[in-house]
């Protein structure tokens, strides 16, 4: 039985912190051991750990494990911000351990994040109907926020509430996320579902087997525009075309009230050879869809429904 | 230095039929020797060559290696027909080898397909102003048509007239077309060109960096409704949204007068173990564009513009 508890996904232990390594996924179920910051740094770069709420976890851990080793904690705060540019959850994670560089506060970070996804489970599953068919993409899993997730979350949730028939789950190309962990999450909690291509998302749209689309989120402009895996754009305008509603799942740390809009979003252009290896290519890690295509932005705090500047949280006791 | 000649391609010997291998390119060049019509079936029910016109120079070839060889030719019209589902081409060039089932017939079928695809990139050429970026789907190249290519055929005319800047290749999930066999091509003719994830094509257009769309066709119906390679749908309505047209570019033969519109078009559902052989997957392997997300059709006649039904050549030479 694959176990998926939050422990299992990361944690701290006296000299070192223990990752399940997301890369093996789902052949083998592999623990990476970091044993400093640098180590934690390169499990996030490589992806060993991946999703914003999980390498935010991810680097209060390193930044805890820093301290536990007296390592120089300016030089662990910076290799650890550094170590992916979108997201916005490294930095947050990192300004809540400065004060207080205790594992007792790197597993508060911990045990919050997966507080705030049942919660926003339980809110997101008042979207769904008896019936409903979803499309999710990329894995905005329990493996990428430490625990539950956050729009598997809302499919778990809706599961749980009999509101969800099944899932169909876009691959998610160059790394395979979808085809790899969602839908390995999906198995493991005994939810129906199947992979398609990414490109096959708009004709099951046009058939009429998709009710709603869901995805996690990056980071979140104040305006609503979102940052996501690369494609979440290109459904959001398939959805649109479609009558289909789109939602987006994410902690209220994810929003960002220093971005404006979707513009100020620096987005990371990762190594062609995850696409090919043999020929010229372009990888855009993440795209940004405009606020105007998303239906509603799910919180802890509750459904957020455009317009978003007005609707949503910029001041939770989660920054504070 | 690639062959990519039309014997190169495809041809019918004394006693067999060789194809180059579309499967091991680009990684390997190697000839697949075909001995009867029925393993020239399986070589086109294994995608060894693909492509609307390549299969249907295929069945032609393996018809008259049929009668060569003194097969059944009842028997042998059947395997050919019935090894891919969806392209009208394979029924015409078997209805053009039935009564002259000879090895000049079906070396003249080749030749009006090359022919053809040549007199398709002037027509497509005069759609593309100096600089132009496109971006390409699948491959509907010289390995799709026996030689030149139809979609790929107009990027080659574009470049030789100094119009095309470069051009952006899905890659073309599950099977890769477009990252193994479009770039390669692409490469061959020494064209500028970046292979990017299917799921990428939204946020190329939102950037900026698309100023056509062109691709091939599996079938046309009368209204020209288009079936052709999953994900051109979804290309079509992201053009749409960003006022980028998207041409098609197909032979006559690919245009079905017994199609009144694309509902009426069956669409291949092939084993989802191409999309992930470790859980459950759906793998559409076409869709079909409405006539109304198609700013042309470029058929070797001309450019034909809406509505599809005035303008579309229903009846020519090649069909007499």
């Amino acid at each position: 039985m694959p176990d998926l508890s939050p422990d299992r996904i990361a944690r701290l232990e006296a000299d070192r912190v223990v990752f399940l390594d997301q890369r093996r996924l789902p052949a083998e179920e592999i623990d990476l051991e970091c044993t400093n910051a640098a180590e934690v740094a390169e499990a996030i770069r490589t992806l060993a750990v991946r999703g914003a709420p999980a390498i935010g976890v991810a680097a209060a851990y390193g930044y805890a494990l820093a301290a536990q080793q007296g390592e120089d904690l300016d030089e662990a705060y910076r290799v650890l911000a550094g170590s992916r540019p979108t997201a916005v959850n490294l930095v947050w994670a990192l300004e809540q351990m400065r004060p207080d560089p205790s594992p007792e506060r790197a597993r508060q970070i911990h045990a919050d994040e997966v507080e705030r996804c049942l919660r926003m489970g339980e809110h997101a599953a008042a979207l769904f109907e008896p019936g409903t068919r979803a499309l999710t993409h990329c894995n905005a899993g329990g493996l990428a926020t430490g625990g539950y997730g956050t729009a598997v979350g809302a499919l778990r949730s809706a599961f749980a509430h009999g509101l969800l028939d099944r899932v169909l789950v876009d691959e998610t190309r160059p790394l395979l996320q979808g085809a790899r962990l969602t839908a390995w999450e999906l198995e493991t909690a005994g939810i129906p579902h199947a992979v398609i291509a990414d490109s096959a998302a708009g004709a099951m749209m046009a058939r009429g087997e998709v009710d709603l689309v869901v995805t996690g989120a990056d980071r979140i402009a104040r305006n609503g525009d979102t940052a996501n895996k690369i494609g979440t754009y290109g459904l959001a305008v398939l959805a649109a075309h479609h009558g289909i509603p789109l939602y987006v799942v994410a902690p209220t740390s994810t929003v960002d009230p220093a971005t404006a809009t979707g513009d100020a979003i620096p987005i990371e252009e990762r190594d062609g050879a995850e696409v090919t290896a043999r020929f010229p290519a372009r990888n855009p890690a993440f795209d940004v869809t405009p606020a105007a295509l998303i239906a509603a932005i799910v919180t802890e705090v509750g459904v957020h429904r455009p317009p978003y500047a007005d609707s949503l949280p910029l001041e939770t006791a989660a920054r504070l």
